[in-house]
């Protein structure tokens, strides 16, 4: 026993101290609401999975980021990096006890062995949501709807950007460069994080383009310049890109979002914009970003999508569908400054001697019934000492009884600790009332 | 792309449909909000640690059935077990940042590659909450009264059954059987699962006792018959341990905290029953097992105790503490019956033509403000199989629109799938109000 062992955390991994846990888990319970409000129905698949689900179509860069082992079965296992590959298992599994179309949320922890970096966690929470098995785009105007009402029930002020796939992909059609579109978009979806100019450059030598083709694509982005309305750009690319039907259909389709989008309460915080790009290569009509407003350089805080083809790995029914992820460390990053501290504080309840503090738990527990956080103080000792540690704690008010005044007149005093001002014989029974008063007036100070 | 991979699940591992998903994530709201008002906050840790830390002490049991492998850095880390050994890492850890006692809840999967078996997965959730830093017995009666609170919150009728662990040591000591202590208790911590007859077997066998010694044990454990009461089983224990000073204080403690559990709602709940053993080795005084009532097959859905060195194997300071953990699983075996289903309907809001679809949006928007799960039918099709598709998705009311109801005199229809009846011309903005006022009335009949 006298070998210790020195307590450490493994790289890119975290704790959470009490604040910082109590915030995140205030933030998750209003994400629920929500997305239940929506009729949206939570989910909840296994951490770990066999390799070659989650490996999907296996890009080599997933499987590197990827912890992946053999468990002690000998079965090739891996932790899920995303909750996109498991949702995809899942409705597969499951197509005849869920019904379409499955509106469903997923907030759990995935696994990425990625180089840690500021704000960029190895286990980190991923919150989706999803309309699966519908073509129709009044999902994608859900999908944005219930993003919005999300972000704004967390108190993040912000502007969903988006666009769709189809009007960058007949782009570089007509430009000649349809071979290039995966690794334009890749750049393009660069530029909100490293710039034009740098963007420009990545273009020209990453994927060979000269400086009239990087400047026609620009050019073709400036269309959706905020400066415009969001009815003048639709026409405006309409122009740009002419007849192509998928474009058509990708324009008109992004027009009727739009519609749905503007009749709800904050039409302002949708906005057209081309360069929304989206890495990924599963999506193909609607995508978006979403910035909180003054703090762009957090990165996206809401990003999503419509896939065709969700569980095609898996099953021969193709799931279409559209979803959307917040990334809710990225949201604490933007609300760290507001210092919201809705925990209410804790009463503190003292102790006095030994014979009465049984009926003290009792007083403690008719508190919590009326929903007040209450704490019975832990030990016997001077009255002095448990008023100093309940002031180091961050406690307001505190509870005092001696045992005459509980014995004959049922009463018990309430110290404000901030001002050391002290209510006497206050009946036990209307504790409770008084508190809640006490701590209304406090609040309004 | 036509190789289609087999959608599988590991064994011992499990999806949540939404129905039992809902539940869940229900009864840890429950949880979360009886922890906070008995003023506990909540932590988080990693899923992944070193191994090392995870190890502990090291019983090979525990070793086995860890998720153990090399990262792809090459360091030796392991899925955590329990919640408690990454407790002991953190309090070592973050001792500056706390304030002492720490009254903190932890709800976490945690993995465990065991035989898989009925009720038991190799994922499953661990709800935890412990008093670190303190000797005070004031403590055990908090954790035993927030379990309870908390089952009860639930909706779990259910027995604490609690006792003190120096009670059978000395009692074993007074035997002569004082090395045997370990495999003794690990024998009577059986009793409930398989028997007196089956535990007074094991005793003979696995620890060499004889008829006598197992007698004696018998008649020791039924002084705590459920007919005595609490003050005669422990008049009755002192009398049979005799002035043993360790045996003394646990007992007199135990007296200490039935008299705080008497002085709050419902001391029918709590039990003295000397074969309350707890099969792990770190548990030093109060120990405690928890039985629905009428589920007792189920097993115990909550237990916990108090522990002398929480984190002695990290720090120099041996921290104290006593704590408890909720078996969720268990306690949603034992609700299955009542078949509590709490989730509102929701409300689906049918769509009649492509030009008034955004105001029926907006309108969906104002139902969700009001707290009313609301869900706009996804696409355009015939009224009728829009309504039997909702039917079959288990709805009662609907809600409908006609573009001249909504353009000109601003009414829609409410109907009631269950008897067909309809509500014709209600004002949009009296929407809400009159779906609350049915739905109360459907609950009543």
């Amino acid at each position: 026993m006298s070998e210790r062992i020195v307590p450490r955390i493994l790289k890119g991994f975290r704790d959470l101290l009490p604040e910082e846990a109590a915030k995140r888990q205030q933030l998750i319970g209003e994400l629920c609401k929500v997305f239940s409000t929506a009729s949206f129905v939570p989910i909840e698949t296994p951490a770990l999975e066999y390799s070659e689900i989650l490996l999907g179509k296996g890009s080599g860069e997933t499987d590197k980021q990827m912890y992946r082992f053999s468990d002690n079965g000998g079965r090739d296992v891996a932790l899920r990096f995303d909750l996109t590959l498991p949702l995809a298992r899942y409705v597969s599994m499951h197509a005849n006890e869920l019904s379409f179309p499955l509106r469903r949320y997923h907030i759990a922890p995935v696994w990425r062995a990625e180089k840690p970096q500021k704000g960029r966690y190895r286990e980190f929470l991923q919150c989706d949501f999803d309309i699966v098995g519908s073509h129709s785009p009044i999902c994608d105007a859900e999908i944005l709807l219930v993003a919005h009402r999300a972000l704004r029930s967390l108190g993040v002020e912000h502007e969903i950007r988006l666009s769709d796939r189809r009007i960058l992909d007949t782009f570089f059609k007509n430009l000649g460069l349809g071979a290039k579109t995966q690794a334009l978009l890749r750049s393009i979806d660069k530029l909100e994080k490293i710039g034009r100019e740098a963007v420009g450059e990545e273009l020209k030598i990453q994927s060979d383009l000269n400086e009239k083709q990087v400047a026609d694509i620009f050019a073709f982005l400036e269309l959706s310049s905020p400066t415009r309305s969001k009815w003048e750009i639709i026409c405006e690319v309409a122009k740009a890109l002419g007849e192509e039907p998928s474009a058509k259909n990708g324009l008109s389709q992004l027009e009727g979002i739009l519609a749905y989008l503007d009749s709800c309460s904050s039409p302002e915080c949708f906005r057209l914009d081309l360069s929304v790009a989206r890495g990924l290569d599963y999506y193909t009509g609607c995508v978006f970003e979403t910035y909180a407003k003054g703090k762009e350089d957090v990165g996206s805080i809401s990003s999503g999508g419509r896939y065709d083809d969700l569980a095609g790995l898996y099953s021969k029914n193709s799931l279409p569908g559209v979803g959307a992820s917040i990334g809710l460390d990225r949201v604490m990053l933007c609300l760290e400054d507001l210092h919201r501290n809705d925990r209410e504080d804790p009463v503190m309840l003292t102790l006095s001697d030994r014979e009465s503090a049984p009926e003290i738990f009792s007083i403690a527990e008719l508190l919590r019934n009326r929903g007040i956080v209450a704490e019975v103080f832990h030990d016997f000792i001077k009255l002095s000492k448990q008023l100093r540690i309940a002031d180091r704690r961050g406690m307001r008010f505190v509870v005092l009884f001696t045992s005459d005044g509980l014995r004959e007149s049922k009463t018990c005093s309430i110290k404000d600790l901030r001002n050391s001002l002290q209510h006497d014989e206050i009946p036990t029974s209307q504790l409770a009332d008084k508190l809640l008063e006490m701590r209304k007036n406090a609040k309004k100070n």
